[in-house]
């Protein structure tokens, strides 16, 4: 059976399969080589992330290691506390400790598995205030780029004290003159473009870790590969 | 964990979570409810599929019946025998006959799963002949719609002699006018617009089935059923 690829994060993750999104653009690529099994979960920090892990994941009874899981909190995490989506905010301090204990959970319970940390994507404040998601007239943004920037260097730490592999995104799209609004569709949300973004680290990133379309098998004779006089022969086995 | 759906086909499955594809769209509908598993294989017809649905699908002793499968054959089979595309042909009678196997191989394994026959979409023999596969001087399409109308035909027989559910898709497609351009991007294949049909017609079908977000638990809390003012307490259990 085909490997599997899990992609664990909030609604950056659970949208990742809508039009241009980099979730789908993942299992359109491995389309014949691996699963991409998406577990995004939207308004999820890693304090309720780290609660749910063992629902999240299969049993380690079931034999069935992934490949790789990518992890991808902290946007919510970085809601400042004192503003409408405080509920959603986590410390600093605490953000670290639940990445590294989800790191452990996942290395502990499958150590060949490829683990890939994402950072929270930067934040266009402007884009916050212009689409609100809750009535607010404190006209002050939920979340700011700068809070963002620390749980992304956060997120970096931890990948470096763990092992483990990172894509610093929210680095990453800031180096694009207009990202605010290219990449962003409200702040906070992928664009088109933005997703195109998170594709191509990802792809990069599974690369370096041996995970391509090179080093994986294909699931069953490619249409190329089969005889047009004698087609039956690519299936015999 | 998460039940699953399966799309079991041919270029038309395999291509469905390019950008507007269907797979997708089915993934991103059931995104926190069922997961979407990818089993296209490009250029495939119903012999070779049928000689490799004990490799497609998971051992019986797994445990792990589907919600539904996808059976969306018969694109390849309807290639016409003497043309440049003859490897990829199977006679009616016999396209008949396999797809009754692989209903029955289905049924036997997950008595429980609903089975789902999708007809080959209509051909546009201009469009054809406007993008070969293959370099070829006949002037001659190697697929016609009337071919993939005698397929469509014997897989509704299928559906009804199985007392399974079908998608007559070659018809429900022609109703549309320019159906030739608008649906179908080689003649053949999906555009976007042709994705979202096969889209809507698959949900259509899975609600008769009682399969619906309605139906189907949402794999752990939603945010919105979360207690800002005690969000912990959703995740007692």
């Amino acid at each position: 059976m085909r490997p599997k690829i899990y992609l664990f994060g909030d609604s950056i993750t659970e949208e990742s399969f809508s039009d241009g999104g980099w979730g789908a653009a993942l299992a359109n690529h491995f389309s014949r080589t691996a699963d991409v099994v998406l577990r995004g979960y939207s308004g999820y920090n890693t304090r309720w992330a780290l609660k749910v892990k063992e629902k999240v994941f299969p049993p380690p009874e079931s034999g069935d290691a992934p490949l790789a899981v990518m992890v991808f909190f902290g946007a919510n995490d970085a809601s400042l506390p004192e503003r409408c989506s405080g509920f959603q905010h986590v410390p600093l301090e605490e953000y670290k400790q639940n990445l590294v204990a989800i790191v452990a959970f996942l290395k502990k319970r499958w150590p060949s598995t490829r683990i890939i940390l994402i950072t929270p994507p930067p934040i266009d404040e402007d884009g916050r205030l212009l689409h609100p998601f809750f009535d607010d007239s404190s006209g002050l943004p939920e979340r700011t780029n700068e809070a963002a920037g620390s749980y992304a260097k956060q997120c970096l730490a931890v990948a470096a004290e763990c092992g483990v592999s990172a894509i610093d995104l929210w680095r990453k799209m800031q180096q694009f003159p207009g990202w605010q609004k290219g990449y962003l569709s409200d702040g906070l949300h992928l664009t088109a473009n933005g997703n195109k973004v998170v594709f191509e680290e990802v792809i990069g990133r599974l690369r370096e870790e041996q995970i391509s379309l090179e080093t994986l098998p294909a699931d069953l004779p490619l249409i190329a590969e089969i005889n047009p006089n004698d087609p039956l022969k690519s299936f015999e086995n």
